[in-house]
């Protein structure tokens, strides 16, 4: 178990694995003969848009949470997002019996804050900037004495995301290659973990849109790097590393592949036609490179992990009624 | 094997699906439950997306091309279809080496045509009236002496998409209903096969659009009653039954039921965003009865066949495009 500012090793990502089981999903391996031919490898999706809440980072939410003890579990935890980590969160502390607040700013999708809701977390509000979110969450800590659960940069979370990797190199044996999408860092920074312990053979890949590189910058420069306020697709990988993300990816990620908007549709198409499953454009990333070949895997054997399924219908559904209601 | 003309029993139903085997996938069970409980029921979907060209017509056309003898395969099969099943029987005859030739409306769309074309098929245009389908089929057949792969209405076809019903029984267990979507009723009328056959008090029920009603009120009537150009979303519900789907549908089904044009889609999205799985509209279409509550199936084990995934993502990828690239 990770104390305070700890990074977790192999032994405490493979208990996370262990607590971790009863509560969420072992999502399945999938292949396509299509894919492969294509890029001439051999590809693994770890599809953990089937994930409980749609992502994987109910594994970080509930790590984090099943660490608590008894105290801090029933005074309640707070965190800041817009995204699956704050379903996640809310999931995960209504599934435990632990009070859930999560801080949006006032522009976040209806949608977003109503699924949040759904689980039974309060939602509060705050202007979208960086210091009205910050003040607004230090605020909630003064006066409730919640434990802040950070999105990503947080070892509990980290090591919880570790956890997806896991299960992938348990399910597909050796891989030469993992790649992983990249946007705080948490899923890259546990994969990197998880693969660099237990296989240290295979590279490490962050994928991430190229309009929101400041992973790839962040590696270059060696210091933190943040995109302001990028404009992707991507939802999800609109955030830049944190200062415990970047100190792992920095040490232990070979590479970081960047997608262009465009490749990043084609590759969510393509897995949409081809798989028949439901991926969120930040999970298409990792898969854009393989699939238009500016990632050469030829002859390896390559893990992807799909980072969730969570996707705004709406656009589509209404065309659909427009046509036929 | 059946003859001529003559409906499959349960031992060559049994005898086909160990014929298919090995030329398609065993596709999984999934269940939610979210699903459950709305509807009060254990409810199984058997996952025809992920069959071989995205639907589970590769059954009844890889079915027909395995038992032609030589002479049938070397000259050549003909089928009509703008459908899935042009795409299986292509693909079946690229797998067998047997020539196909697809007799397709000149108003189909382009992607349907290069996707059967993409197959190795030989795609001829017709006029979009029945005349011209039915003289356009029996010139070729009367010039190659072309054999005919019904759609549907053909006891190989029929006892092929009776093996989903097969490996649903193997996989679920003992169930109380199952339910398939019916168009031109070949897999409904291979379901209720199967299931008469291997679980006489399980109720079967075929469910079709509203706006395409034909099996409901051919039931009705006890005679053929075809639905004139209906306007469905759900594509691959259009068709009418034939005389052999109907013979059996009449003698074997318990009950059609119905879908409205917004309850297929609400459905479909249902299904996409809580299985996260792409299923296309005429396979909403026996989710829909369950998830709305029209279908009372409170406390029974409910077995669903997702006919398909093959989707036309054009419009929404167009709208993700134009506001992302």
């Amino acid at each position: 178990m990770p104390t305070a500012d700890m990074p977790p090793d192999l032994d405490s990502i493979r208990l996370a694995s262990e607590r971790l089981a009863p509560w969420i999903h072992r999502t399945p391996i999938l292949t396509s003969r299509t894919l492969d031919s294509i890029c001439g490898g051999s590809v693994v999706l770890k599809a953990e848009n089937f994930q409980k809440v749609g992502a994987f980072k109910i594994r970080g939410a509930m790590n984090a949470l099943l660490q608590l003890n008894d105290g801090e579990k029933s005074r309640g935890v707070v965190t800041h997002s817009s995204g699956n980590h704050a379903q996640a969160l809310a999931y995960a502390g209504r599934s435990l019996g632990v009070p859930v607040c999560v801080v949006m700013p006032v522009n976040a999708p209806a949608i977003k804050k109503a699924a949040t809701e759904g689980y039974g977390a309060t939602v509060v509000p705050c202007e979208p900037t960086l210091a009205a979110r910050e003040s607004t969450v230090a605020d909630l800590i003064a006066r409730h004495n919640y434990t802040l659960i950070h999105p990503f940069d947080d070892w509990r979370v980290i090591e919880g995301q570790a956890t997806a990797a896991w299960e992938l190199l348990d399910q597909a044996g050796p891989l030469d290659v993992v790649i992983v999408p990249v946007g705080g860092g948490g899923l890259l920074a546990g994969t990197a973990l998880t693969v660099r312990g237990r296989s240290p053979s295979t590279r490490v890949i962050g994928a991430e849109p190229k309009a929101a590189d400041d992973a790839r910058r962040s590696l270059a420069s060696g210091r933190i790097e943040p995109s302001n306020d990028p404009k992707t697709v991507a939802d999800g990988l609109r955030t830049s590393l944190g200062e415990r993300t970047f100190s792992i990816i920095r040490d232990n990620v070979d590479e970081i592949v960047t997608a262009t908007e465009p490749e990043i549709l084609d590759a969510m198409r393509f897995v949409l036609e081809r798989f028949k499953i439901l991926i969120e454009p930040s999970a298409a990333v990792p898969v854009a490179p393989v699939f238009n070949g500016s990632l050469d895997v030829r002859g390896l054997k390559v893990g992807i992990i799909i980072s969730g399924g969570n996707v705004d219908l709406e656009p589509w559904f209404k065309s659909l009624a427009d046509r036929w209601i």
